[in-house]
This record gives structure tokens, C-alpha cells and sequence, in this order.
């Protein structure tokens, strides 16, 4: 017998942020695995149980919710922002391959939700306005001379740059380097968008010049939105400065 | 007297993946401004009112926008899935950068959605699970050799390539034209997924390996998806084709 397993999107931490279909989600579900700050969030009544883990268990996390499934229980998985950008969908399908073949049985579903880059984006202006890409910045399991060439790949042809997982305490040099590395190819005055807890009450947007951008002010729950050389700042006064990347484009200018 | 301009997005289709924030600021507004399906999609009382218009008159409609908004009242801008991603927000941008000193006075706000790439890849499995990137196949307002420059530099650097706005009636080529360009570089097994209307009940997602995709497969409100050459299949019986891409990565393997 081989039960659900749901794979949940929670948006960026917001509960205006969290889509219908994902309440709906939560709701039918009776196990929710997560990383414990995702798991805390869930509003769950008596009859469904939290089983809360680390931030870097995805895989066994992953492997634990599809045994739960196999055995004809309707399970979560649940993430923050969109489950399918760096986060536990990934995670699942790697289960899944390697698994037993029962595993292939369970009704996966995969339930999308605003990924941090957008929500952010969205309280900064329009950054992601034009041709974007998203860039894990965790080495933990890729070299970190695929992300320094995934950097400039990507600043040399004029996309702007999300990063994710910018830092941590057990990574704590590997934004300035990437700020380094951009600088070496990017004018100093491209907008550098340090986003954190966006749509929540102790959200803080930040926009710095690349040539000041100081690491310091990031940490694990902030998305690092570097633009590109099109990307355009607009003050205004007694509001907030406007980060905007226009519709059109001429061409790399680097 | 200046009012309020709140550009809503509105999610991919389905009404359950409509954000609470988002319904809420369509509920507040009186004036909406749009392309006509994405305005059609509300649901609005007597006292709120429609302003349709057509898709390639984002400008037009935004410099509008902000002529209601700057008279005093409150007004919004909807788009599908997110505004920030070639959409809404960043014409808005424009408009305002180049308009007169006081819609820089005028109350903004941004409220993000669920944009295409995520709901297709949610219905595929984990297609974005490692770093991609997003590129408008449109070549109205940016020359089709940076775009060719753009594929090429992120599928020679690994990463998953989502396009947006990927054929039309005015660029029936373009599409064909990408595909040979990534054929040169990506092995002709590379996952494609064509998502069309994804979380509607008129939904089609289809999966092809490069060598096979054919551009016709393609509309107007299609996401196309390019994995990379990490990126995944997982066969399952009486279940549909997984397409993931492992959060780890070894190097480019072209």
C-alpha cells in the first residue's frame, strides 16, 4: 500500500504569502518533515505530527517522509519559499532514483510557491526585470571553482545574479570572494541587493554599489541580488530607491 | 495629490495559486490596468473597473497607470505568475524613471507571485533544483544575437535554462533557432519540458530529450525548460516521467 507524499512550497516566510493550494496541502497532510524553522511555521491541529530535522538532512529527511509515504500515510515535506530552487523537491528525486522501486509508486506531489529572489525583488523594484539566473553559493556539494566560473559565465554574457545561500557560519568567505570576483568584470557601481526576511516584520532591504558591498551584511536567510550593467537605480524622495533592470537590452557592455 | 499603484502579480492561472496578499491588494484597488487575459481573470465588484489593453503595450499601459495613481487614486497593475519577471514591474520602472518628479511621490507597492518557470517545474519534478537561469526569447526589444550569446553562455557553464516567451505569431523562428544553438553544446538526450498552462484544468506538460524537441510543441503561454547536462530522468509505471536536476554538481560536462 503506498500512500501521498506532498512536497510544499511556503513562500518566504509571510502567511500572505502562502498560496491556497499550499494551506489546502497542509491541511490534508498528516506527517510534516522539514528543517525545524519551516516546520514551526505550520499552524497544525491535533491530529498531525511535526518531525523537524537540520538544514543540511535533505537527503536523509527526504529518504525518511517517502518510507513514511510507502507505508500508506499522507505525508509533507515542507520548504521555504519554492520547494523546486534549491530546496527538498531536488532532494526528494534523488530519494526516489536511488530508492526501492515502491517508492516510484507513491503519488508525488509538488506544490510551487514565491521563492525568496522574488520577494525580495519585488520589495527592491524590478531587478529581475530582464534575463536572470540563480546561483547557490553553498559549496557543500559543488567545487567552488564551478561557482566562481557559473559567476562570471553569467556576468559576462549581462544576466543579473540571485544568489542563494550567500553565507553561513560554516561558510563565511565565499561572498566576498564571489563580490571579488564580480568586481573584476562588472562596473562598481552595479547595484548589489542584500534582501533579508523579505514580506516579514523584521525584513531589511539594503542596496549597495558593488564596490562597497561588504559580506557582512548578509546571513543564511538573505538572497544577494547582484545586477547587471543595465540595471538601474531610481531615488525618490521619502521613499525608497527604486533597483529596476529595463525591458530592453543593447548587449553585454563588458 | 498622489495616489497608490500596487502591481499585483497574479500567479500562473489557478485561482489556488493566487497569493492572500495578492487577492487582498485586488480587493483594495479601484482602477486595473492589463493585458486582457490576465484582467479578465479578476473578479471584481461594481465599483472596481477594467482598463484592457494589449501585450506588447506594456509601456502605454504603465505611463496610464501612473496618470490615474498620480490624480489620487488607488490603482493597480496586474500580470500573470510574477510581475517581476518580464512582466509589469519593471515597464512600471521605466515609466517612472523617465516621467514627471511626482510619480516618484506616488505610493508603490510590488506584490510577487508564483511565476511560470516554478509551476512547470513543480508539475515535472525538480528540473530547477541546481542553478539556471531565465531568458525571454523575445527578440522585440534586445538583439537575437545577445539572446544567442545568453543560451550559450549558460548552457556552456551548466546552467538549467527556462524560457519565457518562447514563440508567437510575429517570431515563429526563434524557438527552432535556440534549440539548434543548444544542440550544438548540450547532448541531444538533454531533458526539454514544454509546460504549458500549468495548474489549469487545460494543463499539458510534455517532455523530450533536445535532439527530438520540436518548437510547434510551443505557444504563446508556454514555459520551455532546457535541463542541463546534470539534469535527470526518473521513469515511473502508470506515473509520469520525473525530470530533476541533483543539488550537486561535479563541473560543466561540455
Amino acid at each position: 500500500m503506498s500512500g501521498r507524499l506532498t512536497v510544499i512550497g511556503l513562500g518566504p516566510g509571510s502567511a500572505e504569502q502562502v498560496t491556497p493550494e499550499a494551506s489546502r496541502a497542509v491541511a490534508e497532510a498528516a506527517f510534516f518533515y522539514g528543517y525545524k524553522p519551516y516546520v514551526d511555521r505550520l499552524d497544525l491541529g491535533a491530529h498531525q505530527t511535526r518531525i523537524a530535522s537540520d538544514n543540511r538532512e535533505e537527503l536523509a529527511r527526504a529518504k525518511e517522509a517517502l518510507e513514511k509515504a510507502a507505508e500508506g500515510h499522507s505525508v509533507a515535506v515542507v520548504s521555504g519559499g519554492d520547494p523546486g530552487v534549491f530546496a527538498m523537491a531536488a532532494a526528494v528525486c534523488e530519494a526516489i532514483e536511488a530508492g526501492p522501486v515502491e517508492w516510484r509508486a507513491i503519488e508525488l506531489g509538488i506544490v510551487p510557491g514565491v521563492t525568496a529572489m522574488l520577494a525580495v525583488a519585488a520589495r527592491a523594484g524590478a531587478p529581475l526585470g530582464h534575463d536572470f539566473c540563480a546561483i547557490s553559493l553553498s559549496d557543500n556539494l559543488k567545487p567552488w571553482d564551478l561557482i566562481e566560473l557559473r559567476l562570471l559565465a553569467a556576468a559576462g554574457a549581462g544576466f543579473v545574479i540571485a544568489l542563494y545561500n550567500p553565507i553561513s557560519k560554516a561558510r563565511p568567505w565565499q561572498l566576498g570572494r564571489a563580490f571579488e570576483c564580480l568586481a573584476a568584470v562588472l562596473p562598481g557601481t552595479t547595484p548589489v541587493i542584500f534582501g533579508r526576511a523579505a514580506g516579514r516584520p523584521d525584513e531589511r532591504i539594503e542596496v549597495l554599489p558593488l564596490a562597497l558591498a561588504d559580506p557582512g551584511k548578509a546571513d543564511m536567510a538573505t538572497c544577494v541580488i547582484i545586477g547587471s550593467p543595465e540595471t538601474r537605480i531610481i531615488k525618490r524622495d521619502g521613499r525608497s530607491t527604486l533597483v529596476y533592470t529595463p525591458r530592453s537590452a543593447t548587449g553585454p557592455s563588458i
